[in-house]
């Protein structure tokens, strides 16, 4: 059974279950791969560390090793996952829709998300989460852990983070967070889902970047009470069994910063 | 035949053979689909006008029209081309590898473009190419034109090209390109192609929105001095068949404004 040998050699190097570490956890629990699961501390830096940056040179998670060959960025693994195990697929059908116009909208959002929301709701998170972390380091200290961080754009998020993000900045991102919302309900209002009437990467997508968190971040944008459409999506997605299993992994986040991470967890 | 039948459905609308407008060009030459081919006059705004935007709401070029389903974004374009007609392809190969992995080399370096070369290159054409013709426009006529831009980013970019970029910005971008063409090198120091062995998708990605232009519009990075890996790999493309005839479509650009449009045209 050579197809029982690859699904023996998955490794997944994530961190807590929400963007990034989320996003492709859910594929991996949807389509009932079998994997081991190896938790990265971001709280510990240790994305950054050597044994780590040998994995993945640009010292970022979440990584999957399949047989020894390293594939990274969430949609590239993801659509990976789908050319290598096409038959282990959820009940309701392929993460990826099998004829080719499915394939292109669900491509489409996922190419919406990755570069009109995640970056934005990243801003925030970052801001109310990474920015306490950051401010609390020692100057030679954080120095010393900025020297091992791989990619400049990165580098320079972790500087911002500590100095603080600009006010406009942050408007920047929320417009943007806004519009997404606004363009989303619109088109759950004539969509189960967003590639069209089947659960695909692309609400995995979103659900993990967004779609999961925005209420609990952005309590102004009233969420619950203005989108209907994107509450009904978000309560389907929710209820999923593999969404409420990735939820449930580690999440070492201290509680008092869980506004962004933690699964449903609230302040109080 | 239905496949010849599918074949003669395709139309492909489209501005000069540069950046977006070329990269779904290419594959449609290289795969030697048949296709109409339709010239969006974006000196006259035809982009924004009603025809168009009844075509596709976002307002942008290029789109695929297949049997008339419309299908938007480049890089999604150029998948649905491989998944609707995976067998038509150049003698040098599928343009989108056939292996799980090289499909994910792909689809890593179609993203790294994507998202950390396209538009900081399209900053500089916009900068160079737009403003001027954006700045030559009246006061009332300009917020005219601007009424049917349907992307807020997208009207946001025409402001900003007739007020100017500003310099931090501009000098971001020029960084983000030298970060893009090391690691592009010192890649095709090790593969011949960006994706391994064979010309893919995401050769002619970094090709349309940086490859072909990049000595012309930016002389001071002196890449043909010293970047000879990028060099053999552009020549290598703009000696195939399919991109040279690309490049002779037609470009109503004014010829004085062809710094970042037009096939190999200089200045003097």
């Amino acid at each position: 059974m050579p197809e029982l040998k690859g699904l023996m050699m998955l490794k997944y190097y994530h961190a807590e279950p929400l963007a990034n570490s989320l996003k492709s956890m859910l594929p991996l629990k949807e389509k009932g791969l079998a994997y081991e699961s190896i938790y990265v501390d971001l709280h510990k830096f240790e994305q950054h560390s050597d044994w780590f940056v040998a994995i993945n040179p640009e010292g970022q998670v979440p990584v999957l090793d399949h047989d020894g060959t390293i594939i990274t960025h969430t949609t590239v693994i993801n659509e990976y996952l789908e050319d290598v195990f096409p038959d282990a697929q959820p009940a309701s059908g392929p993460l990826r829709p099998r004829d080719a116009v499915g394939a292109a909208r669900m491509r489409y959002w996922n190419k919406f998300v990755d570069e009109h929301v995640m970056n934005f709701v990243s801003m925030h998170g970052w801001h109310r989460l990474v920015r306490v972390i950051a401010s609390s380091i020692e100057d030679g200290q954080f120095e010393e852990l900025m020297s091992h961080v791989p990619l400049p754009d990165q580098k320079k998020k972790w500087e911002t983070a500590r100095s603080g993000f600009a006010q406009k900045d942050l408007d920047h991102a929320t417009d943007k967070i806004v519009y997404a919302l606004d363009k989303i309900e619109q088109h759950l209002g004539e969509n189960a889902y967003l590639a069209g009437e089947t659960y695909s990467l692309a609400d995995i997508n979103f659900y993990s970047h967004c779609g999961l968190m925005v209420d609990r971040m952005f309590p102004d944008m009233k969420v619950n009470e203005t989108r209907p459409n994107i509450v009904r999506w978000r309560d389907a997605v929710s209820a999923r069994p593999a969404v409420q299993e990735a939820l449930q992994s580690e999440d070492r986040t201290a509680p008092g910063l869980r506004t962004w991470s933690g699964a449903g967890t609230e302040h109080s």
